[in-house]
């Protein structure tokens, strides 16, 4: 979508206008390369003809099919072709007809960045030849198809040169002056003749003259799909496709109760959360809060002397989104963090909310970045008859929007500087999408290695157009989804719908704004169970704790999804946090976040498949790993409270187990069953363990 | 697909190459407007993201689909606009919201020729205020609001000028000065100004007020798809659609036996053509026949004296693509032929072989059209082991590429201005594809009425990527689909498959190259039932005659599908035609072709919906019109010779007769039936009637 010159304003024609009596059509130009012969059509994947790019991570294949094929009885070739934006040649591969006109190939990309690939196709008089020489029959006529193909051959030595090129010249030599000799002989000589012409058409029908001159195509009038650039491909680290996220609030990290907590404190948590298994540890904005309308505890509308505030009501006296809210620490704090998180293997991940609270310098310093109203005040956010007085959204239609731009890329590259690399961006659905294509593309071009998560729990076409934009994950549904039917259409929409070549879905079981209902007041089981959900459908998943594995499940009144006393507007204590404490399900998680690291068919979303389950309270699905093979098989009790028995149909071949039984080890408490082909009985006790993770092996080998 | 300059050749990477240690992508451009918010996505129809066009019809509904929304709580406006290429403005026509962030709307071009389409949205800051106020309770909020609102009224008064814009300014002013007024009210007041707070927000809502702001947006930030020229529709007049093709052989039109027919004679046969409904009367070239090579009947390898030759093998001493065979009569006499049609409501389509006979002058004038062979003589067209020593192709690699293409242009443009307006294209698969985007485009450009048709029975890619490129109507592989399930699963995928908006079908039972084995020897019946099929499917339909509806199949040999003594290589002699003729079908026609014209259901192919039935020799479907009603509903029995039975299972909603039972009256015999809802006894006697062709009637109208 591109915006035109403006067209002047008028209103809908209301009649029919009268066609111009004589709308010379403009005349189409001629092509560049009339000569060019090959056609491609249907490349895919692409996201709108390749004006949006399709994401793949480092070393993950890119299959590519399309349509190639020329007119009449000729043999084409096709190549699909890949390189880093701005590398000035195209890596290649030779595609593989597949039949009825499609070819395949596959490349990885081996670097994150931005990326473009395109089929390359031509018209191959070699092949053509040969594919004709082969069903020839008439001497005459195999005879002076010898002579044509020493004429390609010698030309495939021209664009050969060197050993190759001697080669192929040699070869062309002796197929040419044998072939000419043996045109000179007469009818009489028709026997000894004949034998002579089936020795040159073995000569020139050799794999070995094929597989050289083949090496050397004329392709003088290939032509390349979508133009001279392709279409775009977006590389990303693994982490983009594989994460594993725990949200906390570090002014809740101190061990003693009632102090603020600082960097400090969240440094001291990294072990634990490393244990957990996380590798992406996401604070909330870390900035000064706003004073002027601070909310207070359970968002009531006045603040209380201490009451710390929102810390998405962003900016105060003592600065704005580059600054770090004294009671945490310094940025020189932060830095330690940072070091420190990625030493466990752990990432920081800021969250980006592109909003000012009413004492934001920038309030003061750039007043034409907010909407006023009538009576000269700002225009808070609102959304009738509700009012947010404490948050000023930014004026995305500012005259002024190449310096907010700025300012706010600024902002990104300020925390890049600080070693941050993955961002979770905060209601990006309002802001202006046109800003998130620039600000995203503009970073990845310096830091090919930043993340965004796009935190928009919205309407679907406005999370498909985010995730388009570029960024890297999205949030998702999950939450809402809890039915086996719910989550089944889900997960196979998000795994193999139109969004699955650049809609990364992230699941999280819950977070600082959404107390599921479905974990108010839940047994243990009930998390355990949306845990084991998320992190096996889904091969990035987070938790916002340690309220989901300490089991908290209040919310601030009944049917609200907020949680009650909710970190969002003050302090919590947690007390001393580790894997063992009996009222937190923290080993569980380290356990499962373990498997998802052993077993690549988690890391993952291509292969998910669902199963037919005779209890709709048991949800039955596996992936298996890019060869097929390796597949874990998950089941889940999605009752909280009763046992659920039930029988479990599955396909033995698709786990890679082809023939007879097969042994289901459970990499929770690992029992082993004896399974096979077909239905297999499931039971499953929520207060002893909610689900199965079965790891699928042959017998032999169990 | 573009042919970029060339690439140096090189043979496949092998292994992969070390990633670039600094490859810096370019920085993305600031976007021209970064304040435009409305975003547009999944613009529908389109084929291939408007690289080809999507074709109507004059006055046929193009209905457009979009995904529309901005970021936050905005409300946005889209217009469907649309043009003929060339006009400076589009025509305009707002879009309705159908959830879920759906827009639509439909436009009817209103004349043959290239057209362009796209959508344009903008956030609509009149409406987001409308909407906001609606929601807005306290008295201060909905002053200030009206204060706002009454600036946008300004603006749009502004935008309006005129009558329109004086309204709109007193508004205005009446809005703010009320608003100011009660604002300055004091607490004490605040009952009286409640009231005047009630009627000022009434005010600011009036309908009237909304439609007329509404008529002045402000879009001097609006979005439009695909760019400032949107996407390309290519619009036909109605025959593109919905035409019935008779295909004769001039050369077998005398009356009296053994005289080579005439233009004259073929006028004489046009009344004939006439009352069996057709309305396209296409010819097999009318060019010189080579000498050199000619085929004997039976496609006889040596042509005896006397034998005329076939028609495909274009050029002799008298001339090529632009001439007449003198035994046919003069250009003159083509031209009164063309008249004479014209004056029956018949169109003359030509057939256009790009091919030539070893003495076409052009082989003499043009040598460099032709490929050689290392013995100095042309080559042949060939199929190895086959030979066609009688046809020379075109090289379209020649580096003369330029001067052929417009050789070739000039063969159209010539046949224009003898007035022939449809053209009937002999395998254009085998010939370049971008010669025919070209050739097609650069034609229409001149003469927006003429229309293609392709003859290209190859394979599915093939004869898709023809129809993308501009023919108006495709044969079908209707010939070889007989049975229920294949007429089902094809007829669908035509009708509703991606093709839907650019393959025209043309469905034909039989060609002078294609007798199916279901007519060899077949009784009358399967005549009538392939007709039937024909002509209610598929809206455009055409048979070869006289031998079609002279129920002739008797196949070369057994197996063929080449018709014994074609005419394709020599006369035949069909005696005097007429609707009467006990052996013939013709009668039949008429009426299977008068109920085409009567109803306008069967004109278009979009609403075809099949039934199901309990005997798979029954095939049962309908089409309804654009309204959704005036449904005709097919039941053909294709067995040609027992009588079958069974049950239809017909949606009586669906055709429009809601409720109860309704009246089925066959179009063939006019019988009438009492049916209803659901299932329906149905008997056909191949040897009286094999189908039905029933109008759904009310029964209070029968």
């Amino acid at each position: 979508m591109t915006t035109p010159p403006p067209t002047p304003d008028r209103p809908p024609r209301r009649r029919r206008a009268a066609p111009p009596a004589t709308a010379a059509a403009p005349l189409p130009p001629l092509p560049a390369d009339g000569q060019a012969r090959a056609v491609i059509d249907a490349v895919l994947p692409q996201v709108d003809a390749g004006r949006f790019a399709v994401k793949r991570v480092v070393d993950e294949p890119l299959e590519v099919t399309a349509h190639v094929f020329t007119d009449g009885h000729d043999k084409v070739r096709a190549r699909l072709c890949w390189r880093r934006a701005g590398e000035p040649a195209w890596r290649e591969t030779e595609m593989q007809p597949q039949g009825n006109d499609v070819w395949t190939a596959a490349c990885a990309p081996d670097a994150p960045g931005p990326w473009r690939y395109t089929v390359c196709a031509w018209v191959d008089h070699f092949d053509s030849w040969r594919a004709e020489l082969l069903r020839r029959v008439d001497l005459a006529d195999i005879l002076l198809a010898a002579r044509v193909g020493a004429e390609l051959v010698q030309q495939a030595a021209g664009r050969a040169g060197g050993e190759d090129g001697a080669r192929l010249a040699s070869l062309a030599d002796n197929l040419r002056s044998r072939a000419e000799a043996a045109s000179r002989a007469t009818i009489a000589e028709i026997e000894s003749v004949s034998l002579e012409v089936e020795a040159i058409k073995q000569l020139a029908l050799a794999e070995d003259l094929a597989e050289l001159a083949g090496r050397y195509p004329d392709r003088r009038h290939a032509c390349w799909y979508a133009g001279p650039d392709g279409l775009p491909l977006a590389v990303d680290r693994p982490r983009a496709a594989f994460s594993t996220w725990y949200e906390m609030f570090p002014r809740s990290a101190a061990l003693e109760e009632g102090r603020h907590g600082t960097f400090r404190d969240v440094q001291a948590r990294l072990p634990y959360v490393a244990a957990m298994g996380f590798d992406v540890l996401y604070l909330p904005p870390i900035h000064p809060i706003g004073r002027s309308r601070r909310k207070g505890p359970n968002n009531t509308l006045i603040a209380r002397e201490g009451d710390v505030g929102s810390p998405w009501a962003i900016g105060a006296e003592e600065g704005g989104h580059k600054d770090v809210l004294p009671a945490l620490g310094t940025l020189a704090d932060f830095r330690d963090l940072v070091g420190a998180a990625n030493a466990l293997g752990i990432e920081i991940a800021l969250d980006i909310a592109f909003q000012c609270a009413p004492d934001h310098p920038w309030v003061r310093q750039h007043p034409q970045w907010f909407r006023r109203r009538p009576d000269g005040s700002v225009q808070y956010a609102e959304n009738p008859p509700k009012k947010y007085q404490d948050i000023y959204p930014f004026d995305f239609e500012t005259e002024d929007w190449r310096a907010l731009w700025a300012a706010l890329k600024d902002v990104f590259d300020h925390w890049i500087a600080q070693g941050v690399r993955i961002f979770r961006v905060d209601n990006p659905h309002t802001k202006a999408f046109a800003f998130w294509e620039w600000v995203i593309a503009a970073i990845k071009a310096e830091h090919p290695d930043v993340l965004f998560l796009a935190e928009a729990f919205t309407r679907p076409k406005v999370m498909h157009r985010l995730a388009k934009l570029g960024f890297s994950q999205s949030y998702t549904y999950f939450t809402w989804r809890n039915s086996r039917h719910e989550l089944m259409e889900y997960f196979t929409e998000l795994a193999h719908g139109p969004g699955a070549d650049y809609y990364r879905p992230n699941a999280w079981p819950n977070t600082p704004d959404i107390l599921n209902e479905h974990l108010h007041h839940g047994p243990r089981s009930i998390f355990m169970a949306r845990l084991v959900l998320a992190a096996t459908l889904s091969a990035s998943y987070g938790i916002y704790g340690p309220p989901y594995e300490l089991l908290q499940g209040e919310p601030r009144e009944r049917g609200s999804e907020e949680y009650l006393d909710s970190e969002k507007y003050q302090l919590r204590h947690w007390g001393e946090l580790s894997l063992e404490r009996a009222d937190s399900i923290a080993g569980f998680i380290a356990t499962v976040n373990r498997i998802r690291k052993e077993y690549p068919a988690l890391q993952s979303n291509r292969s998910l498949r669902f199963f037919d389950t005779s209890n709709p309270y048991l949800v039955a699905y596996a992936k298996r790993d890019a060869d097929g093979r390796n597949a874990v098989l998950t089941v889940v009790n999605i009752d909280a409270t009763f046992t659920q028995t039930g029988w479990v149909q599955v396909d033995a071949g698709w786990l890679g187990v082809d023939g007879g039984g097969f042994v289901a080890r459970d990499l929770l408490t690992g029992q082993c069953f004896d399974w096979r082909d077909g239905g297999n009985f499931v039971i499953l006790v929520p207060s002893q363990m909610p689900a199965h993770v079965l790891a699928i092996e042959r017998s032999d080998a169990a």
